[in-house]
């Protein structure tokens, strides 16, 4: 594609994992990802100097996990108007690249929003652009922000629950500075253990059947010189058993008005195991993530993805979302039917604590829950 | 190599799976194995005319499962005695083909001991061949009809727990006639409702890492004709939320004197949700398997498998379960270390009956099994 080249990331190899940045080269701004498809095996940045560029790179997976996805698009447009495309195609474009991924038609829209405001009152398409390039850096240093802070309230909590220190937490699918425009959330707090000297071990899930864990959590523990061990998510039940798991710590896609929690498939038997060990299920995410619209668990839809995820092996490098579908190695029978749920539901009562950069919510109940999302709303206003 | 020759095994599609079945062509009598490496994607028979072919195919895994080890060692004795060769070199070359299947050297020594009795009785080789070969053929009618009791026992008692009938049967790893001299343990009980027109569903998880059940089960329940769908180990949580597992039943590659269960990975997580959700959770294994000698799960030795089978993903037709370290495709970082243990244990309070081809255990007492186990013993003597 003429309009997205690969760097090499080998200059930066000891900074920071920086999942997207804009840049300014002499020859005009341009938004600069590093390229998810090919982690663990090789960190390439993949540059976009269009929207439709970027388009490509959210449809085949380069980018992806849901405020990622927002900040994304919200840059997207931002792109479109430095560069002098037709803003508003390109915001069309870019919400719709992923239909399902709220976060990315929340970002375009904030970016558009910002853009139209700025043509409106100045009628000037250079401080239309400086707008738009605004929304995006301030929603990408926002969710920076809520990161910092969700990995303070976490360590604190972490801290509280186990007071001998050298925790070793379990986790669960990717929620690092790949999904976020900081560190993230669940593995922000683990790093923060970490950086403080009191983590012992990150035990890793593989996360079938995309293998989230192993590919990228495992790759950001390295890069971040954690003490990590990767494990089929089949193991975790062994580690309960064997007392070597102190705490859970996972993300949520979405967390109902009641406190359940929707998250990648795996974290509700997490939940149960560590409920019979007695062990913390502690889980991390911003205020944004719930969802006062849906009462309870029973309301969330549960997203069935294609059976190939689960009958066909596919290894990195090749598009593993299923954006196109099959293309991996057969490893059932031909006509194999899988039942492939994305996320689980795990309830309120299985779950520890919610923490979010607002504070933490422990025991999770729907009135503690109404009340943070209330003090959101007036902090943000 | 020479001693070994594939045949298609297409002409008896529609028959039942035979994992292993002695020979007796004009050129002399064969040992005919299911190359299991090459399943599911195709059904091919490997001939073996000697017993240093069996003992690469025993290595090279186009022949595993406890049972069927112990029946091909025995067989493999007969081989090797029927066309002459060194009997007593080629039982220490089987028996030491895979040192920790126990199985394996127990069947070879039968053979053996039947070969050097015949012998020294009779000072005929021929009659001393016969005689092994008779031992063979006995180990496996008796595993086959120890699966047919066990099939019996475990359908009655699925019956009497769930007296609606459309049982919904969750499984993990490979329990079938892969396994076995018949069609198995936990797998022939699913088999046996199936033909009695009580199987609504069975669940296969796929197991992690070695994706038994996605490359075996599946396929023995596609031959069978049940209606079957595979799902990933993670997903088993939700199908319990969601109330369509009606009971799980796995097999078992130890179980100690106080009834805890050992095995395959991820069958203990199972047994947590299943207790969590009122599911009744079902040990299908032959009165064998009972090791009076470990007095309870702490004493289980839990075999830790190489990393590499975590950290890579290997496609059918290449060896699975890493006879020769790696080769397939890095999913995780470089240097990633991985925790794989091979089974896990199951402690007795979570384990809602134990059914073998003597009867039922239920509840699971250590004095329930002892009294199974001198039944057994008094009905071999």
């Amino acid at each position: 594609m003429a309009d997205q080249h690969a760097q090499s990331g080998e200059d930066n190899e000891s900074a920071a994992i920086s999942a997207i940045h804009w840049d300014e080269p002499p020859e005009g701004p341009v938004l600069v990802l590093l390229d998810q498809r090919r982690l663990p095996a090789e960190e390439v940045d993949l540059v976009c100097t269009d929207a439709p560029a970027l388009v490509d790179a959210i449809r085949t997976l380069a980018v992806r996990g849901a405020p990622l996805l927002g900040i994304a698009g919200a840059y997207g447009v931002a792109l479109a108007a430095a560069r002098g495309f037709d803003v508003e195609e390109a915001a069309a474009a870019l919400a719709g690249a992923r239909p399902t991924a709220v976060n990315l038609a929340v970002g375009v829209r904030r970016a558009l929003a910002a853009h139209r405001r700025a043509l409106a009152d100045s009628g000037d398409q250079g401080r239309a652009a400086e707008a738009a390039l605004a929304a995006a850096r301030a929603l990408h240093r926002q969710d920076a922000e809520a990161s910092v802070r969700m990995s303070r309230h976490g360590l604190a909590l972490l801290d509280e629950l186990l007071p001998g220190g050298g925790h070793r937490v379990l986790t669960h699918c990717n929620t690092g500075a790949l999904v976020s425009g900081g560190e993230g959330t669940a593995f922000a707090v683990a790093l923060a253990a970490h950086r403080a000297g009191r983590l012992r071990r990150l035990w890793v899930d593989e996360t079938r059947p995309l293998l989230q864990g192993a590919r990228l959590t495992a790759y950001e523990a390295a890069r971040n010189g954690m003490a990590y061990t990767l494990l089929t998510d089949n193991a975790a039940g062994s580690l309960f058993a064997a007392g070597e798991v102190d705490a859970v710590l996972i993300g949520a896609d979405r967390i109902a008005a009641d406190g359940s929690v929707a998250n990648k498939v795996g974290s509700y038997p997490l939940a149960v195991l560590a409920r019979y060990h007695h062990v913390p299920f502690i889980v991390v995410a911003p205020v944004t993530t719930v969802d006062p619209d849906t009462p309870d668990g029973a309301s969330i839809e549960v997203e069935q993805r294609a059976g190939h995820e689960v009958t066909e092996l596919v290894a990195p490098r090749v598009p593993v979302a299923g954006v196109e579908a099959g293309g991996g190695i057969p490893v059932a029978p031909l006509g194999t039917q899988a039942y492939n749920p994305a996320f689980d539901v795990t309830p309120p009562e299985l779950v520890t604590a919610i923490v979010t950069e607002e504070g933490v919510v422990s025991p999770v109940t729907a009135d503690a829950l109404a009340v943070l999302c209330d003090r959101s709303r007036q902090v943000t206003i």
